[in-house]
């Protein structure tokens, strides 16, 4: 693989903002959508489990339901793509399992041979349940997804706004969620600023590097 | 700011993975780690809020202890920078406070003219508060810029492994998390994989784009 720079990192990072107004008219282009897909798929998660789904919302009658169960925010019908991420409500090992399957599957293996991996996974499957956490570990899995894939898109130079602002069990019932098994934490539009948004131009607020970086 | 292609984020993303062994001799020059810090700091969080603290243990006889307390995992020796995600536990009104302090010294702008802005953070943190998620909205944060950071690095070149399996009890008390009110949630190892790691070669396991990506 080919590294950028930390030049090139850096700039993108800090041209990346919570963009509040997209300009409407412009869409993402098929290609680098397809990216920023990819970059959902491949994104990190605890044992792999990948326990998320992304519902990319692109009927227009559902667009228009959502600013008013979005805190009014205006993102989803302004935006080129608005994304819903949504984390696997009560995991199963049925999931776990259908997890083995697949890594049987790409790495042609056979599934004796991941029983160990299988039991490990268990395991913490069973410690989360009991403790109450499964779903919030399940939750914290979608926000690695949100974090790589926001990042993805600033550096292909697509804009980003995540939003936690969002009526979720109104989002849940609306999209089908809750009957398939998900649940809804945040959703991410994507697209490009509008030249009125004037939050772009506003200097990125971060506490020192000091204050948030700490030797030990 | 000038976007990398889709063909050079989507290999970045393919060349990552969890690193089980790092090579010991390796070091992440000076440079790529602020760029490393950097992309830590400039990470997205809800309103801003920014509450967590990395914590980059450098001092060797702590490290030598980490393994023990994280299930046997040898990273903490062998990568070069071993990072500790921490959030602010019990997040108060004067942790908002001092965040919109932040905004009016790096704005030039008046406390006043923030009040609504702050305001409507309260309103939040109120909320979470009264609801008992208020810690689990702030390690939500923390995945995020885990999120970013882990796309940056391997951007960048630099391999990563996150660890869930730490002992976060006993990760707090070593390294004096606990003291200053944060709790560790997961780790980050970053350094540069060792021509030993079998796992680098294996094939990427995900589900399908169709199985995690949905259309409405």
């Amino acid at each position: 693989m080919q590294p950028i720079s930390t030049n090139t990192l850096l700039e993108a990072l800090h041209w990346r903002y919570a963009t509040k107004k997209f300009d409407a008219t412009r869409k993402i282009p098929e290609g680098q959508w397809m990216a920023i897909e990819q970059s959902m798929v491949l994104s990190p998660s605890s044992f792999g489990l990948q326990p998320w789904r992304f519902v990319v919302v692109q009927n227009r009658e559902i667009l228009e339901k959502l600013p008013a169960i979005s805190w009014g925010q205006t993102q989803p019908v302004e935006c080129s793509h608005y994304v819903v991420f949504a984390y696997r409500r009560d995991m199963t090992v049925g999931d776990v399992d259908r997890f083995v399957a697949r890594i049987a599957e790409v790495r042609a293996v056979s599934l004796e041979s991941l029983e160990g991996y299988r039991n490990f996974m268990l395991g913490s499957h069973k410690l989360a349940l009991e403790s109450g956490t499964l779903n919030e570990w399940c939750a914290r899995q979608v926000y690695l997804a949100i974090g790589e894939t926001m990042t993805a898109a600033a550096l292909l130079g697509i804009d980003t706004c995540p939003m936690e602002g969002i009526e979720r069990a109104k989002y849940d019932s609306l999209l089908g969620l809750e009957a398939e098994g998900y649940s809804s934490v945040c959703s991410v539009a994507f697209g490009y600023r509008s030249e009125e948004d004037k939050h772009a131009a506003l200097p990125k607020v971060r506490f020192s590097r000091a204050d948030v970086v700490q030797y030990v």
